[in-house]
């Protein structure tokens, strides 16, 4: 959705429940728009609500859950793949631009 | 509030007129929290309403305006002076950690 130095600001509506992953190098901001997310770290939850944001570490592994569906703003670098450290058929290399 | 990668994550009261300036080798992400922000540009002005947000690429002159109280979330690297290319009694070279 826009551009902010070496970032992206991308907007994802979440469904479900994630995968465990980290990013090596970079650390990301989830911003939630609607609904409620949990995002589950090795050794606690975090509850993040609505108008709520949280930044997760560069190496920390954590899966994040939408029990309902979410609309979160993310605020990563360019570089930072969706997955992290991991590649299946949940990575998306290429992002659609609004 | 927070760091991410190179950048800080500041929030911001804010109130009347600022003044003119740009950051020359910054983006700077303003979202507002709480409030309806004006932001002049020489050629237009943008509105800025609650839970919306805008993004001021570097080199870009703006003057924000908060005709009432505005909370805002800010996204600036670390480097980012609030006055930009100015410096008079509205700079903030240190900032507060909450």
């Amino acid at each position: 959705m826009g551009e902010l130095n070496d970032s992206f600001v991308k907007l994802a509506k979440l469904k479900g429940e994630f995968v465990w992953h980290h990013h090596e190098a970079e650390d990301e901001l989830f911003l939630v728009i609607k609904g409620s997310l949990l995002i589950k770290l090795r050794d606690r939850d975090i509850r993040v609500e609505q108008g709520e944001f949280v930044i997760i570490p560069r190496g920390v592994e954590h899966l994040p859950i939408a029990e309902e569906e979410v609309h979160v703003l993310l605020l990563e670098p360019k570089s930072t793949l969706n997955t992290g450290n991991i590649t299946n058929e949940r990575t998306v290399p290429h992002l659609d631009r609004i």
